[in-house]
């Protein structure tokens, strides 16, 4: 059960080149392919290849990037149960997506999976793995929701039935706009600092929260895409779009701290929505399906 | 010289309803004044008159709001360099308005001015002031960026010449987007923590860069409102405006803390635009006006 970041690598850029395919195919159209690289005089190491499509048929903005970063000694928050590891030499990479649809009755999605990997001087690597999906529509439906749940929860089943459970509760706790008390979606699963199965397991469960996304997600584009919508729903949906802006600049860690620190800006906003609104106040008329989405969607659920 | 808390209130509260009057007389609209009040079971007590302009013919959204707070106790950051206050009572006031004009040739402008008080008990209050305004233009005109800071200038000189270069300084150094290496605007002044020429004067020079917004912004706006502009304009004034949101979230310290520690999300978020865009390395064609905003004008410069 040797720890091999290296087979991380190899999987996550290929999960990145499975679901920019899948991107393309359900879109029409093309993504950009940047592949970039830190300089040599900024404090990390790092290089990445981000995909994204703007202004396409299906998705307005959909991006998704592979980055790998490296450092000489991990920072001290990052040992602090395990002082054998303090300042040694480290290794981050992840698959990081968020997809922006233009019809207001597909959701938005976001999905992450991530390894961090402690590689001290003559010996073994440890690694940690991170990750999750969450999902965010505008106009709800529970067979949307159910299915994106049951999705994550049969992924997860292989590795212990707590898994699902705690991943739900973790992504409901982390995707909450606390300045409006207000849930991000309808959530997903969540999970961060993993490794607790071992190298082999702990990278299988990842692996399995990776394939999951395409069938958890595709088949609720498949099912609102062609869903007749007018400006109503466009407005409502800029509007929200505003909240995903909200949760991401001010609260999500990565974003949050990445681009405090130093990280790659145009790769770290991919998140960002290709349009988003702002107006004080909004509040839906009671009865309406823009209320239920307050009502029924964006509160903490069980979902099966 | 006492300090009269109570009389920094009147100036505030006067000041707004002189902004709110101009806006509507410029805009032709008219501002949905919204009075609130805290609930008696939230942390601080405070109150406050939000006004703002939504979809005006002039401003897409302008928000000027008062606001009142006060509490218990003084936070220990307050005081470090007045032990004599720690734990105090305080209160805090301010005026501040962010507006959105429709045309791209209309600059963003940003103003504030506020007072935290100490008010520990059996002795007199403790006063310092904070403060300044500053502009983003989405397509630059020196003759603008002159206007208003000779305008910042002007009103300053009266309280020392030393005021507008340091002013102009903090300003610079606070409106930066630190994760783009990019200016938000072409600056003006700002200030905190200003106690050093006693109550009445401070007050004074408060009271001379409240007065001196309108001066300084509306012949701006009625030299630009008319110009022609078509698609290019306005998606290159979205695009830019998404780097408003951008600083506001990540960066202003009113923003970022107070939406952490649970202030009022609909006052604090009136600095948002009304519709903002992202897209991926978006770099204007050399020679360009919007080139030319980035080289000549989000830069720091002295522009007197």
């Amino acid at each position: 059960m040797q720890a091999r970041p290296e087979a991380v690598g190899d999987y996550l850029r290929g999960l990145q080149q499975r679901i920019v395919a899948a991107l393309e195919a359900a879109d029409g159209g093309t993504c950009v392919r940047d592949e970039w690289q830190k300089e040599p005089h900024e404090p990390l190491q790092g290089r990445g290849l981000t995909c994204i499509l703007e202004n396409g048929a299906l998705f307005e903005r959909a991006g998704c990037g592979f980055s790998q970063v490296s450092g000489p000694r991990l920072p001290p928050s990052a040992t602090q149960h395990r002082p054998e590891l303090a300042g040694a030499p480290f290794e981050a990479m992840g698959v990081s997506l968020v997809f922006h649809p233009r019809n207001p009755y597909v959701p938005t999605v976001h999905m992450n999976v991530r390894m961090l990997a402690a590689l001290p001087a003559g010996a073994e690597a440890t690694c940690w793995f991170g990750g999750g999906m969450d999902l965010t529509p505008y106009y709800g439906f529970e067979e949307d929701a159910v299915h994106f749940h049951r999705s994550c929860r049969d992924a997860l089943a292989p590795f212990g039935d707590d898994k699902y459970p705690r991943f739900k509760k973790w992504c409901d706790e982390y995707f909450v706009l606390k300045h409006r008390n207000e849930q991000r979606g309808v959530g997903g699963v969540f999970f961060d600092d993993f490794s607790e199965l071992g190298f082999d397991e702990s990278f299988g469960m990842l692996r399995a929260v990776g394939d999951a996304f395409l069938p958890a997600y595709m088949p609720i584009v498949e099912r609102r895409r062609a869903m007749p919508h007018g400006e109503r729903e466009r407005a409502f949906q800029l509007y929200r779009r505003g909240r995903y802006v909200e949760f991401n600049l001010v609260w999500d860690r990565g974003t949050h701290f990445g681009l405090q620190s130093g990280g790659r800006t145009e790769s770290i906003l991919l998140s960002m929505p290709p349009l988003a609104s702002w107006s004080y106040r909004q509040v839906p008329a009671p009865g309406s399906p823009e209320s239920a989405l307050y009502s029924d969607f964006l509160v903490r659920r069980e979902w099966l």
